[in-house]
């Protein structure tokens, strides 16, 4: 049975407006999750998330499998219990992160070897143990592990790592005994249309409670990205979510939303918060920037989060350049809530069935500045 | 007029239980202010403090001289207006700062010649210009500029730099100008109980809204440190507020309120907490050691603070030992939670003229552990 519940679909595009199920509650979609790699998004708290609408995080199953661990976890409740989160959470299957590893890790058949990146201890991850750890983790939305494909990269290469990927989804969904957590495939292909429709409807065969599409965002052109996301939205059941993995920008979150996605994730808001990048209605605002240290105004006059009801860009520049630890509470607090009312204005859009003018509108507003 | 109502007195010691009122409101005292060096306390927000109780908090005129300048501070409407701080401020003078910077720093009896420790900066503070920062950082109270005394000082060492911070006592009190904003005297005068009764009297002449015992905690012993305590407070007016600048451990506190101290600041439970050392009725937990891994206690289960109402000492460790900056934020509230919910237990204590057993009770629960 699909957690999905479809809401409203637009007569412009592929969007549409739902809403996700799990045990710790509903979502509403199109939505973000803000990243809480381990045990805790970054610099706020539980209750910063949920005054900003946070229905869902993600949480990374590598980082959380080295440190504390995942048995350590189980018996604190899982993550909901350990970082006192009541909302849901999908935690990634830690492919990705070993992927990232590059001479760190080796992929067989079997699975992946890899060394830890704290202490270089051999710890080796199975399809069936990904999806072991996340039952431990208590996670809401459990993703398979998969192999993720470097960009660019050779026909033969990212078919040889596709089909592998294929067959692990499968061993995840054999090995998946709590039905209560949901478990995602994902799609992969690289950068080829057909092989990805073909991985699509070879994991829609296994069958999954949602499907992701992965290994996009990792060098190539939006336009590219683009078209892997048209051509394989309309391979997938239309009654299951939707979650483009790791993306993105807000215009990749409006132009996804466009062609279908249903779920996004990114570090981009946390990470951009502690850098000083902040995003407003009229584009990025660099906080460091002299031309801020005198400005009374709040990051964004039109923001109704905490941080801009509450102080003035000067008194961001203040912290940033003192690098205080509220410099990164507050930009965080901003950045998330830019991001989650973003997609709340993305539903409301298409509940009014205007999408196509609320994205003109974004890119408008964008360019004033 | 002084600024102090007096409510009860213990039959028993010194302590004192009061009230201060400010144009920002009243604190109760005796009462800890939590250091807020550049324009924020260190990891928490306004309504944190708010929520922990904290009526009155420390800046310090030395870094905002330096960065972002008072100048620009008096344009945001002052300290309350570019932090955020509804409640009340006191403003150290910059001098205990320009004398820590040692090679830095020139004194002359026109003031302080001093570079900034951020880029070098060649700048001036004299005892007229230290109230006149103060003035535009809009404080409720200022501190005059005091020479601070190194620890050991021979008598003739101690006695030119105490002769000189009265000297610049009188030149602050000339240079008030706000007289809505409180002015206090500093006693000086090393660790020579009959210098610091000359000094205080000479302060007590020209006459302020509070008075300051400076020059404690740098390196003597605490059987000194009381002695230096007790030799002072009876040379001050019973109906002005003492405060005993940058003291300490929260058995200082005990101690200090023994002795008639009604106000108090340091940095130590905000450090502490960014290093890891957190504060229990029952003494300090290290929280990255190793028995606390699989701790599913709070920090302290007698504590009614945020972080032990929601997460265990495993948890904590966790982010500590991750580096979170979720960390330093949760360790900070329950350190200053701990400081301000013991000067309301001391309060309590002194109205139930309670206060010896309060003591003994205090130390009995330290070495439980």
């Amino acid at each position: 049975m699909t957690p999905f519940t479809l809401h409203t679909r637009s007569s412009e595009c592929a969007a549409r407006r739902g809403e996700v199920r799990t045990r710790h509650g509903i979502f509403q979609t199109p939505v973000f999750m803000p990243v809480g790699t381990q045990a805790t998004v970054k610099a706020v708290t539980p209750e910063n998330l949920l005054e900003m609408g946070a229905g869902i995080i993600l949480g990374n199953t590598y980082h959380l499998f080295i440190r504390p661990g995942h048995e350590l976890i189980r018996r604190f409740g899982g993550l909901h219990g350990f970082m006192n989160w009541p909302g849901s959470i999908l935690t990634d299957s830690g492919g990705f992160q070993i992927f990232s590893l590059k001479d760190l890790a080796t992929i067989t058949e079997e699975g992946a070897a890899f060394r830890s990146h704290l202490d270089g201890a051999k710890l080796f991850l199975s399809p069936e143990g990904a999806v072991q750890v996340q039952e431990s983790l208590g996670s809401d939305i459990m993703m398979c592990l998969d192999t993720c494909i470097p960009y660019p990269a050779d026909r033969r290469q990212a078919q040889a790592s596709t089909d592998l990927t294929t067959r692990w989804a499968g061993r995840c969904r054999q090995a998946h005994s709590n039905r209560e957590q949901l478990l995602f495939g994902i799609v992969q292909g690289g950068m080829y249309a057909d092989m990805r429709q073909s991985a699509a409807a070879a994991l829609v065969d296994i069958g999954f409670d949602g499907y992701a599409i992965g290994g996009l965002s990792v060098g190539e052109s939006k336009t590219l990205m683009h078209e892997m996301t048209e051509a394989t939205v309309p391979a997938l059941p239309a009654d299951y979510p939707v979650y483009l993995m790791g993306v993105g920008t807000p215009a990749d979150l409006v132009e996804g939303v466009w062609r279908g996605i249903d779920m996004f994730d990114c570090v981009m808001p946390t990470r951009n918060a502690r850098n000083g990048t902040l995003f407003t209605s009229h584009g990025k605002v660099v906080i460091k920037n002299a031309r801020y240290r005198d400005d009374p105004a709040p990051l964004d006059a039109t923001c109704t989060c905490y941080t801009c009801r509450n102080y003035s860009r000067a008194y961001l520049r203040h912290l940033f350049v003192s690098r205080e630890i509220l410099s990164y509470h507050l930009n965080t607090i901003h950045n998330l809530h830019y991001y989650i009312n973003l997609m709340d204005q993305i539903r409301t859009a298409i509940e009014a069935d205007c999408y196509a003018r609320f994205r003109n509108d974004f890119y408008s507003r964008l360019t004033d500045q």
